[in-house]
């Protein structure tokens, strides 16, 4: 019991200081652990699990659209680099750089890869000839390295995990299709497997990817209101083609450019998870992405027939669901907290009383709804029970982005709000990244997140310059 | 039918020049492509295929003996890879050093991981307490950097994707029987998965992994006699956890070091599979890992009904095999040469006249033996086709390494069979590191590939300076 005890007394509440609710967790539930290389961390077996889950489920996504999987170097030569000028300005900056090599200094610098689009676009030139070699749909499963300044777990490292799916098509239309496809295969991600609602819409040209004609992106609400990028999808045109020489014979035998997008999610999605869904007693799962499903807590277990019991129900559903019985000698009431703490969307308990009534006690992590079920029936109580928890998990966090998402008609109203409440500013705005800029330093902080695809008008002029407005923004803090 | 002659052609046969042979095949295969960066290369989508169905099926091997998989950095401070002295002595030299990030020099320099043992235990030294905690199992899929001076594609390059294994146990005994165990592991992957025979047993001390006390290794023979070192699993005893200060309670109460393994496998296998198989037409792929098992070849596909029945043969089998119909207007000749080329272990062919009969034929491309089947029972000859060419995959490397396999009983043989026959050389050895190292500079390049687990005795000296032998050695080039 003490140990139960310490267990639960350590989260500190998320009301009193969100960072150290959100590292709390992370730690206690053996997520990550820092190492000794300075913003670079650690992904234990738990944490990595969960990935584990999300990389099969929108890997499946990827090859469903057509795409296909490689493998790129993990190093890019300086002049490699500087081939496109946007591209080698937004990302130079915060590279790391191998200047020795075998013992010997190198000729050339190479950084680690913040990201592939150049070496996709050497390899691309060599491989593209004819519209026949079109498109070119590959993705590519890797870790990459930018050299923050703050670190933060999962949200913010210097190395993290990702994709990048890099495609190049015979025409702007088609790559502009697949730009959209690919920011709706992330929006449905989102929302089906990770029970998370977001904001999708166009980045302002400040907020672009460096390099993109148009960035598209999935913005979530974080639990406390902030935004985190969750997702982005970029549109090139022909600027890295022209850059690189990448050329094709088109179908009318003139020699043209292919059209390039880039897409990418990454192991920030965990912080998603934990800051959208968490409580005070620790993560909250989504049933699609959770190494446990099911954790089974005998009750009484030194009484005969209880753990043979579990165990027959642990091999009946292990057959459907990812199950973990705890048979160990710690008490139901710790096993109770730590499952909780480790977000398993459903626990099942069993003991003498219950195998009596032939039933078995299925209680939700969400809600903390008890559920008695006839054993006969558990598969399918099994089944309603995850599907109940998604509804309730994704119910809330729909609940908490309405309930944080505000509309400012004039400027005095866009700093009230960003001074007072937490969440999303919906306002229009004139298209000029001076407005931008000035909104952000006069609330320390408060970015345009997108240009929704949906725009409302809310306004007549632009909630900061009062010049007429060109677009409803969405705006907000961000991790 | 140009197009195919020139791609037939373009294989140089294996007997006239066996290295041009191996990169002919794995450019005309598309596995894989240079790039700017020295030494590193991009897996094409077909290479990258054949990995994922490895990483696939070791990972479920790994998972059922009791192994979580999780992420380390990228980067290792020069510090820390210092602690163990036999194993920065053995990789220092073939590290690359990030000395510059984010536009400032680096107060220490970092090496892009060539092995992740130091980091392993910087975290195990945090996580592990008591023997409770024991053992852990940890693995890790990633990608490694070695500076290495000649590369070859799969077979050396400076970067390269593997798994390494690193578990922490109470005792030395539970320490090697892991060791053990993941070596059968691998063993029975090659055997079961890859159709790869191969010799298996302990390194010699010279042979032996950087800081390890004990190696032990698979090593399976190319069709030219050549061998692989194809995996391999170290035993370190408690060295590295003294090095790191990891401690744990015993079950006595006293404080202790727990004992260590590692074990790796990587991308070279994709090149013993191509070196092992392949014959003067392409790749030759065991069914296990094959990205398409089944190549369906319309034959006359413009006729009324031939590409319908086709579809619907796909469709039936695409439930239990990966199957691809080829519908191009390429001729079925050209699609013929393409799917051996490719390696693709059955290719179905249907045509007018088999559709008349109720049947279709299946190619083995092992022997290119023709099957022909009736359509009612389509599902099992392709389960018992795939067996098939496993089976005869599996007989014919076996063949080529018992053919190739040789036996010296003095210095003079040893001499003349390294010269004259390709192949392993079994002989005695009297364990001294200075015959080993004569044997190799006698015959340019000869080492020891290991100490077979079943040694014979097969004279009573050392075949090198004639002192009384310890062991049997297995000897061999190698890639």
């Amino acid at each position: 019991m003490a140990e139960q005890k310490k267990m639960v007394e350590a989260i500190t509440p998320m009301d009193e200081d969100f960072a150290k609710w959100y590292t709390d967790i992370v730690k206690k539930a053996e997520l990550m652990d820092y190492s000794s290389v300075r913003g670079c961390m650690v992904i234990e077996p738990y944490g990595y699990a969960i990935w584990e889950n999300i990389q099969k489920d929108l890997d499946t996504r990827f090859k469903k659209t057509g795409h296909v999987n490689v493998y790129m170097p993990m190093l890019i030569p300086e002049s490699l680099l500087q081939k496109e000028k946007d591209h080698v300005e937004g990302f130079a900056p915060e590279v790391a750089w191998v200047t020795q090599g075998g013992g010997e200094k190198l000729a050339e610098r190479l950084c680690i890869r913040p990201t592939s689009e150049v070496l996709f676009c050497e390899h691309y030139q060599k491989v593209i000839n004819s519209y026949r070699d079109l498109p070119k749909l590959y993705n590519q499963w890797c870790s990459v390295m930018r050299w923050e300044k703050t670190t933060r777990p999962f949200l913010r490292s210097s190395e993290f995990l990702w994709q990048e799916g890099h495609t190049m098509h015979e025409t702007a239309e088609e790559a502009r299709e697949e730009t959209l496809r690919m920011l709706h295969v992330y929006a449905d991600f989102y929302r089906e497997s990770l029970a998370i609602p977001a904001v999708i819409g166009r980045k302002t040209e400040k907020e672009k990817f460096a390099g993109a004609l148009e960035t598209y992106t999935v913005e979530p609400m974080m639990h406390n209101g902030v935004a985190l990028q969750g997702g982005t999808s970029h549109y090139f045109g022909d600027g890295f083609a022209k850059s690189f020489g990448i050329t094709f014979t088109g179908r009318d035998n003139t020699l043209q450019h292919p059209h390039q997008t880039s897409w990418g999610v990454s192991t920030r999605m965990i912080g998603a998870i934990i800051m959208v869904h968490g409580d005070d007693n620790g993560l909250v799962l989504p049933p699609a992405i959770a190494p446990i499903q099911v954790a089974i807590v005998p009750v009484a277990q030194h009484k005969p027939g209880v753990l043979e019991k579990a165990r027959e129900l642990q091999a009946q559903l292990a057959e459907t669901y990812r199950v973990k019985l705890d048979d160990s000698a710690q008490s139901p009431g710790w096993k109770f907290s730590q499952y909780e703490m480790l977000g398993v969307p459903l626990r099942l308990e069993i003991g003498p009383k219950d195998i009596e009534k032939n039933q078995c006690v299925l209680v939700r992590r969400d809600n903390r709804e008890k559920i008695f079920v006839p054993l006969d029936r558990l598969s399918e109580a099994v089944a309603e029970g995850l599907q109940a928890v998604y509804d309730g998990m994704y119910a809330k966090a729909l609940e908490n982005l309405k309930a944080k998402t505000h509309y400012a008609h004039n400027h005095e109203e866009f700093l009230d709000i960003a001074k007072n409440k937490p969440g999303f500013i919906n306002a229009m705005w004139c298209g000029d990244t001076a407005c931008e800029e000035k909104l952000k330093e006069e609330t320390g902080g408060v970015k345009s997140r997108c240009i929704p695809f949906e725009e409302e008008h809310i306004s007549d002029v632009c909630v900061c310059c009062g010049k007429p407005a060109k677009h409803h923004v969405v705006w907000g803090r961000q991790y």
